[in-house]
């Protein structure tokens, strides 16, 4: 909530235009729908610049798709993660202009395209492998109005794979950097650019990658300054901090 | 280095102005300057926006002092991170106006002091005990050209110690949080804002804290998207990646 | 096994109203039924204010129904926890009226609907994932006696969601809050009270949540006083010292 | 705060008793003092029965002695956990009557000693090592309005120093059980009360003791159903919890 | 080998009976016979009193049947652990007096029931989840020579079960503690005897259990001073030595 | 990519043969070939003496044979490791004549069966399980042109089957070591040998063995000083790095 | 207690030759002697072979000394483990033919020097730096009136310093084998003998030792079947079980 | 030990010339030297081309200087590793031409300068902090008869440092990278060279560098696959290593 709205709400209630019970009950309801197994958070788009992302591991069906509906009837862009094709054999049935992705699990319902960003977005991978969290990391991003390249498989064992995509990298807002195995590529594109590296640890590897721990370590232990780290494997947590780096803030103050 | 550097470099030697050999030369040069035990980069400025900084920790006195007087005679303003007072006693025998941050145990020459971001950066701890990994933060942001707003001991135990904040964060370009313990700050915080969160874990803890693994595990694992994270104690990487998203680029592209 | 039921065998014993060996016997039998495979503690309602519960996984659909017969010609009420739909359908053939909780995974026989408590429990989740675990420790509580509120996904993310619930907690005598992830729901829910907080960390999350070690650590970590910690997703656990704390004491020593 | 307090602030703001920058400045300062590197919270002895504790560790000399003063001139009874002899001796000087506690590390001003709980706290170790853990709990309950029984040395390993003290933890209202190595003890003395266990795994031991984790995981898997864990070495939360379990409630609802 | 082995051939070779390529043979095959897959032991039951055991887990189907059947062609007792039912029906098809035992998922041939062991082994369980790994020890057990008494579901949150079981315990020559989550029995059963305990560690539990890990550590802790550990699930192991300490030794030396 | 290639370049450049842009092109497209999710470097075999390998697992079933008829169509040798005899069926549509090796679940073409190495290389395995990482370990060293030897099931604990193998092992230019559990085979070998060993950890063994993390620490902390190690069941990499230390080098300064 | 014991008692009790409280109070206090900060176990020696060993660590040198002076009146020996020798001065004043082992850091009172075994104890290191731990193992089993043998720094890296020591291991009847980096010397050992061989991990060693866990999980991961494991640096609980194993059991049933 | 060397024993016992006792001491004491507390090893210079190093950590004086004397009366060349000044100064009263390494923390007697290997040896750090881990690496292989190339400070955050000296690596045997922090330079190293290359994981850096764990994981995860590992701070058996693969071999076989 905005602190206008808060005042807004003190002013009509001093006013005597809304009882006490009522400036409660404003201020509680406002901002999210409690539809019993979860609390939607309507007020996020204005608070974050975007909807709500429904996660969807770990819920029901019926879950995903109550949500689902509560936030499609409300807002244009609706992404969920980590899902399966056969959820969103329902999802369709919801709203019938909903994209499955498949690569990245993830299921897209993309209204509103404006672009909001001030340049590019660069995603790139370390490996083949890498590809499908990047792919979240990237629908993310554009899903949220940004332009973004893609570049695949530029791991560090074949260093040219990276270098000849520096200017790529070096006309780039932000870059998403996706990488499993010794997730060393990140410290190499931090050095190569001027902006903030976002790096992204996939459970690609065996052995003592230990489900993405090695890669985890190494990115959070990188030798260039430039460069954050976001969970194992979370793609869209990557793609949804580029683009609040890449958004063109209208108001003065932010 | 430039694509543009380059090609001139091609162009010279097409034209016979430079041998094989120089171009050869000046390929390896330009960029960084050996002194023996260290390859000092000087062009990391053009790079990244900012020359190398000095990490303390590691290093012998007479390496911290050669690598000193290496950056101080060409780049108006250098740190040196986990360093000591003993340190800053022979650092000011090379230039006297360095000044020493004794909370953050950091040695600074700021000789440059042009505003160089667009907003405002915040700088948040949870406790009291935080507020030496969040000074070299909020020191780095300063004199990489920022105006920075510290916000101390705010954890979450006493939430409206954050809540009545709201404001100021919500002003900011760009948000660092630095908490040790449980590490719960940024989540909060993330959740009020709608520009991204630096999560800084600290060592600062006891028991199960594992000397600041809790708190890394914790902000990884968080629930608000707009967080992502550094390394444990790593005041300087949230600093200086909080300045490159709040920094005003100048030319199109970027 | 109270003091005075030994004094009670002593006395006896003395009289000559009973043998050594029949002393001994009392003493072994007394307690528990052994039906090879376990030891059936019918003491513990005595001791601990509630008959044994059987935690399923790990045991042969044989054992659990033994057991379960054991304890359901005894006692009033029976929980067989971590079990599955099937098990529930040979139960129902031992006992018609048992339940069958799907969320929580978890058989019930409620006979005895006596009200123990002194005031109400609450049981907080942090998101909608945490529910079957919640509900694990609410149908605990509810059959040890106790009125419980149930307070679904109010993670800190959007930190008003718990905020609204602020006196539904504060009329609380003890609260569970069920979290996985980052775990920092407790803490922020430990502030606002000043009764314990149970904090029960889950498996919920991906990545270097590391099936639960991340909100357990956090919760561990916690910097609210309040804070105790059970393991991870066990809401039994949790449900049952809840109880206990809200037990109303009926003898003057406790 | 409590709902009253703020309904009060905004029916005054209604009424034009005070102005919106007035009610927001009491929202603002109402809970808590701001001195700078700390926020002392002066409500917290409203919402949690007990005044802020100073955590000595991590904080420096004047930051100790700052925050001690703001607390011992509003406040009858203060707690310096993890602390020296040498912050005693500059204590000393700001409050002549406090008390330094050798084995715990711990200062104590004790002024007011109402006594506020229901029944008496029982603190058992399983070793001499544990002791002054379980002093830091037992001043800290004894502190907070309790009647505590020490019970030091009564390990598992012989199992008949516990067996002995059974009448005395089944006479307590809640039990805290410290103890190192195997951290064996909370399950064995779970079993023998009906009342909550609150179990400290402390860093006594070694080699794979890992500081303490042995004894922490050992705790968090007990098969006794009452018992509850903190952080490693935490004495004070398990003192502070215990005797929230033990306050005997004034108002209906709590 | 023993020494007199190696004397004797030397002294065959040197008085011309065997060449010294013969000479190297005898001492190359002695001991083993290699059927490409596997260097199969039978000189082991010479060397420490039984043959080898097949480890099931991670062989081939056609590997286990090679090497049961150039084990059970020349040695009496043959035990085959961690395998399947479905393994079971073909080594019937090789040997048809092969027992199955389900509990423990171990095949056996036992056709020396020669008794070897001084005393009595007892073999205990924390809970009745633990079982099939106590099976596996006590079979382990009865098959190299010993009686065996085995006492199920005896762990530490009702203390008195295993009291009851003291006299036995007392009058074992070994005892083996299997045991799961915390890991406590052991270190409560090591103070009721004076003999060894070798304590298995299992992967019954959940959460912060970590397979064992929780329980292992435990007992490597234990503070008791008669306890040794295996690895966990390792209830062959365990049986394996206690037979070794139990076993009556015939030449004077050993 | 050669020193000499690149002067070869800059000289067609100087020479005006080539303009700039197409020294950029061939600067760029001369190593890898891009056909979207790979880049596939075709330059490998230049650079380190082998064709690149298709590390299967993550892959989907498109990409390994878009990746595998890219290089079958320019070099002789191709393997597929970590794949599945599914794939094989899929593969050898391609190339016929490929070879499917079950126990190492690899995939070879195998044209060219130069020998190159200097010497032989040793394989040996501790225990029966560990062979289908050695397999791998060896089809790499063969594939690459060595002369292997195979010595399985040689573990410590019968010392005498490694024992008897001294003299081939002494007679290898280079010895590959896989063992699980402990992981100490390595240490004996090296003690036996004056040539680099190379251990492979495997994931066989069980309880604390952590999925090969005990075998990997062992190695690691090797007392013979000629032992390196690889990732856990990385035969592979162990075949490979085997082959490059046997190579028999042409050109004087390699 | 012996049943026996308890039994008298309670015959005593019934003939009213003592009276209830007496029978509870002797029950009580047969066991141990209370000294407030210790229960001093004088009845172990009944129990488990051997008094109670004061573990210096962690306990003030009043304690050690109040412990000491209690034993030192009762019993024969005494041994104070990981203690300096500091405490040896005044542990001197109170028994002037007390022992200082300045290698194992350990205080001996060796009043009865009975011999008590059946056989030899072995005591074998992998090093020189382990020493210190072995010499604990020896001194204590030396105590408890056995003959121990030496064999110092035989790890396997030259596996024929082990070998030349297999007559002398093979006449042992136990076997503690102490060493510490990869741990692999207990399962070389325990091939060459058949008796039980007790495996003491130390913390010898650097880098991804982490202070004694390589060894611990090598030996817990031990391909021979005779070896059990205690905690890492724990000598003396090796040369205690080493004492049982090798104990002349004078009464018929153990 | 050579098979000829025990075949010339055994023919000249046959041939009666020695007796057995006196082969079976020869064969005993051949190989090495007993002198209590160490075992010197003097056969290792035969086996593994190198004479024994003394480890010095763990060591005291006396066994510093007693296996020293032992050793340097033997061989021409020696090493102390990890060892101090103060042992230094102790060692050159034993041997005058002893020289100190300060950066290296080693001892090194250097008298036979012969060089052995077939190409160089190249050794890389990655930062300034870890030069003094390949000191030892470099001192190691140049004492072992080899050219050693040192390049310092050549990290990958500033790409074209390794890039530069690309040549010098593709003209060595083989490549020693010492790192740590990310541990990603051995990953760039490994994609430029065709030789096998050594990673030396440091612990150099903080916080979730773990003391070189996250570097460790790193290089074991190397996306390059002609990388091997050894232990963290490990200079001396990476020097070793690279010495053993670049040795001339003489003998045919090997």
């Amino acid at each position: 909530m905005k602190t206008s709205e808060i005042q807004e709400i003190l002013v009509s209630h001093t006013n005597g235009k809304i009882s006490t019970d009522e400036a409660t009950a404003k201020l509680k309801n406002l901002s999210y729908e409690d539809i019993g197994y979860a609390r939607v958070d309507h007020a996020r788009a204005g608070r974050q610049g975007f909807p709500e992302v429904i996660f969807g591991q770990g819920k029901t069906r019926e879950q995903i798709l109550g949500i689902f509906e509560c936030l499609v009837a409300r807002t244009p862009n609706v992404l969920i993660t980590h899902t399966t094709a056969n959820i969103f054999g329902e999802i369709r049935n919801v709203y019938t202009e909903s994209e499955w992705h498949d690569s990245a699990k993830l299921i897209r319902v993309w209204r509103d395209k404006t672009e909001l960003g001030v340049g590019e977005i660069a995603v790139v991978t370390a490996g083949t492998s890498d590809i499908p969290i990047a792919e979240e990391a990237a629908l993310t991003a554009e899903t949220m109005g940004n332009r973004v390249k893609r570049i695949w498989d530029a791991g560090v064992a074949v260093i040219h794979r990276i270098l000849v995509e520096r200017e790529t990298l070096q006309n780039s807002r932000v870059v998403v950097v996706v990488a499993g195995m010794e997730g060393a590529l990140p410290s190499v594109v931090g050095g190569l650019v001027k902006v903030p590296v976002i790096a992204v640890p996939t459970s690609i590897g065996y052995g003592a990658s230990f489900n993405g721990l090695a890669a985890l370590l190494g990115m959070l232990n990188s030798c260039a300054s430039n460069v954050t780290v976001v969970n194992i494997d979370n793609g869209f947590g990557a793609g949804f901090v580029a683009s609040l780096i890449n958004r063109r803030w209208e108001d003065k103050t932010v």
